[in-house]
């Protein structure tokens, strides 16, 4: 065996080895054909039912071992499917006078199950048995077409998860004690893959092209998520450069932690905040273990996406409260309900489109449903008098939009004041993802108390490229000069109105970035908690004079490229 | 009956008074049901069957007259369909062995007919056949519930056709002598129905909201285009009142005819281009017919999505050549392969994307199939011989997209010339259609020789807002200051270079636009044909000296309403 070495994107710092496991949904398609044998047939679908109800009742032991009996009673309902009489004796009969192969038969019973339990859309419980057989009958397919269906549900021991791409229900499903890695297809720095890598503290290289083609399971696997690479079946030598490697990078961590009470200086002791990116008041354990100077974006989607229905003004105010309270002085910025785009609510029926991220989401949902948008912003105000609490609006296009959201706000804040509730001094702000607003960023910049910049939605829209899409993620481009230039405005026009420029996207903790956000003055860099220490001792080696020089030296540069080579040559 | 006005966006100019078709698709949702009466089913099949036979051999017959016995082949088609044994039996038993309703059992057979005929993919014919059983099955299944389905192919008398939207379908099938208006629920100034309007030159209204609620088949209807209204069920007064402004309107176009001659001065005798948008060489009339100063977009797709294989280089060639030919001296601007987006092609495979407006399309897709880009760019060296053709690309958002392009169009270029085959002088230009184009011009200035700026996707990235959808077209704002101080930038670069800055978006022929453009110094402007001699009337009322300082009052505005205001205060 020759070891092999995969290139891809290093997504999540660290290095990790481990046997593989592939996650990889196997090729269900089948050919509709009318079979002769008709015997032989039900004999196949026989068996796969059998081989069905055995894998089934081994996830279910595992599942009750780790999650208790409860959580595994839906194993229950599969396993009834599976034995269901009349059921069975409908895709048999199909077999028998339709003379269809199983999986046509399989297919078109199933299918009008599922449609008849979709449709009973006032039932949940209903539309949880669709769900149920479609999963029952994705298993029947397998075991017919004779291919083997992942589980990470059985994960028992330490692995290298390889995916085509990881979807955030393949997350929630994985084992943090088994999983030490993940290699991916797709995605970039920014994908859900590598924010879920960063936030778990391990090693991620992605976009590596045909990982799911190259290793099989089981192997043994190296990845390095400091140099964006997979090494397949290493060598006894490789796998000691690594460890050594891995040792040095521990070392360095250990480094690292010392600052973790240290000021964020330049070289040359100018002061900028570094501050954490969370998505629920769970992720605040992270924040203080890394000693950040606050939190930058306070993600409120949690609330609404983790519920049944509209949480309540009470719900979101202990959410907002809790969090407000452990950071004492250091801001705590909220960013009131991001929905729409790729992120949807079970209770809010939104439009089908054909862009959904140029569509109908964020401050665009907020405004339309104002009675939502007055119920957070009550929340968020009672909430304010518990610390220091900043409120931010996503997606504002126009002055307009940024102007009635200001009006609700100051409405709410009337209100709960008559009403003697105590509410706290509160900075309003807007994110900066939509280009028009870093274009007119100078009209903006007088009517708010700051900005942040998000660089993910901004990059894409400037690039006309959705990030998530591989074929133009190559367009995906951070270090564009033009994506430069309208972050050089929005920070410009910010201090020239004496605001806080900020950013809370992916690029404030990027390596290549930071020396160049330095040189052009952005006063708070808000990051994965992950990246928060590293970021400040890479701040220790700027001088911000020459900072200054390399940022205009950026703007004028004609590629991505160019960008990562001059501060290459600069910095590094 | 008491009159009432719908208002809507004004989208087409002109005036109409006809009766009101309704081409509105029902809703062909039925329930799932089990059924207890078997053989009253199997009769309300039949009769459906028949009424469908009956209404398509009357379509049938009036196909052949319009358009002969050829054309009108693919109705015998679907006759055969509506009295195939086969499939009948397979529907019947379903009712009759599993006792589905009609709606149920129908939808069951055909759909298994329709998945095997289209996974004949390398069998056009057999695809065919999926998309004539999709026609039957829609036409049995209205009558099935009792719905109408309306047939443009059977309009025979004047009328205004009432839409929820139309597709380019829906306006192929359209019988110009008959349609005198459109009036749309949906939509602006730059959907499909809209531009549609323009290049037949009837009279429309969009955007109404619930035109198709309140207006029922055959009423009058009055469209007025000019102002954005219709008025339904119009009384004697009112009737009159539009008969003597549509009698105005004439008056209007005979006095702009007289500029067909006519140079496109300003009043202070500066000159620039008004220049015609075309997408088939049919449209050539219409440039002609309205003294256009060339062509400032030809579309080329044309070419690609009227075909079922990729035109060959002799077919494009030739309606290149023809299209340069008729235009003498006159600049011909075409612009390569705009697919992708909202356009297929039946023989390309494009990947399922979640937002397809940013996804792979235009030069993204030519850059990665160059052998389709080269057969194109032949095409156009060589027919360049025969005119005054320029090529533009567009879509691009990088300079090294442009280089690789610019790369293989010198590459054909050289082979073509040491074959001895004749080409001529060709401009080399790229649309700014991308937010980052348009921040970087002056970078891609310096290695064109002209731009032209696509205002309909620019607008699309720059506010994050896809003009096609409903809830979200109040972002769709041409003259919102960043989107003006961003063409600014373009023409700027252009002129700083020595270079040509035109526009070919529906901005480019915009009342409210084309001061503030003419005050910018915009070479160039590209319209629909019918635009033209209006906007050379109102060339001759401006002073480009009072326009620059518009221009510059408009991009330090602050909205989109107060530039309007601005504009109609200065110059109307």
């Amino acid at each position: 065996m020759v070891s092999q070495v995969l290139n891809g994107i290093a997504a999540s710092d660290g290095i990790a080895i481990a046997k593989s496991y592939r996650l990889v949904a196997p090729d269900l398609s089948y050919s509709k054909t009318k079979i002769t044998d008709v015997d032989a047939e039900v004999t196949r679908l026989s068996n796969a039912l059998v081989r069905a109800k055995q894998t089934v009742a081994q996830i279910k032991a595992n599942a009750v071992k780790s999650m208790g009996a409860h959580e595994a009673a839906v194993f229950d309902a599969h396993l009834e499917i599976l034995s269901d009489p009349e059921l069975i004796k409908q895709i048999v009969r199909l077999i028998r006078d339709s003379r269809f192969n199983a999986e046509t038969a399989l297919t078109s019973v199933t299918d009008d199950y599922i449609d008849m339990f979709q449709n009973m859309r006032d039932n949940s419980y209903m539309q949880g048995r669709a769900s149920d057989i479609q999963d029952v009958t994705k298993r029947v397919m397998a075991n017919l077409l004779g291919v083997t269906l992942p589980n990470p549900a059985l994960i028992d021991h330490e692995v290298i998860v390889v995916a085509h791409d990881l979807t955030p229900s393949d997350t929630a499903q994985l084992d943090r004690r088994f999983v030490k890695g993940f290699i991916t297809d797709v995605g970039g720095r920014t994908s859900h893959s590598a924010i879920m890598a960063r936030t778990l503290e391990i090693p991620a290289v992605v976009g590596v092209g045909d990982a799911t083609d190259a290793i099989n399971d089981g192997e043994t696997l190296i990845v390095d998520g400091l140099h964006g690479q997979a090494v397949q079946q290493p060598t006894e030598a490789e796998v000691a450069k690594f460890q050594h490697l891995a040792a040095d990078y521990t070392a360095q961590r250990i480094e690292w932690r010392r600052l973790k009470f240290a000021p964020s200086l330049t070289k040359d002791g100018v002061s900028h905040l570094i501050t954490a990116n969370i998505g629920t008041p769970a992720d605040l354990q992270a924040v203080l273990d890394n000693g950040a100077d606050g939190i930058g974006l306070f993600r409120s989607e949690f609330l609404y996406m983790d519920a049944d229905n509209w949480p309540t003004e009470d719900q979101q105010f202990s959410a907002y409260r809790d969090v407000v309270a452990k950071l004492g002085d250091q801001p705590v910025v909220v960013r009131t309900m991001d929905i729409g785009g790729d992120k949807g609510l079970s209770y809010l029926q939104l439009p089908d489109e054909m862009n959904p991220f140029m569509g109908y989401r964020a401050i665009r949902i907020s405004l339309n449903r104002t009675d939502i948008f007055r119920t957070q912003l009550r929340a968020l105000l009672r909430a304010s008098a518990y610390g220091n609490l900043w409120i931010m609006f996503p997606m504002i296009a126009t002055l307009p939009e940024l102007r009635q959201a200001k009006q609700i706000y100051r409405e709410e804040r009337q209100k709960l004041i008559a009403a003697s509730i105590p509410v706290g001094e509160v900075r309003l702000g807007m994110m900066i993802e939509v280009p028009a607003a870093a274009v007119l960023a100078d009209q903006f910049a007088k009517e708010v108390d700051f900005m942040s910049i998000g660089t993910n939605d901004l990059i894409g829209y400037t690039m006309a490229a959705d990030r998530t899409n591989e074929r133009v993620s190559y367009l995906y481009q951070p270090y564009n000069p033009s994506i430069l230039r309208l972050i050089k405005n929005v920070i410009d026009a910010c201090h020239r109105e004496g605001k806080v420029a900020a950013m809370c996207g992916e690029m404030a903790g990027d390596q290549i970035a930071v020396p160049i956000l330095i040189g052009m003055g952005l006063d708070e860099f808000s990051m994965s908690a992950s990246s928060i220490l590293k970021t400040r001792a890479l701040f220790r080696r700027l001088d911000s004079t020459q900072m200054v020089d390399l940022a205009n030296r950026a703007i004028n540069a004609e590629t991505n490229e160019a960008v990562i080579r001059l501060v290459d040559e600069t910095v590094f």
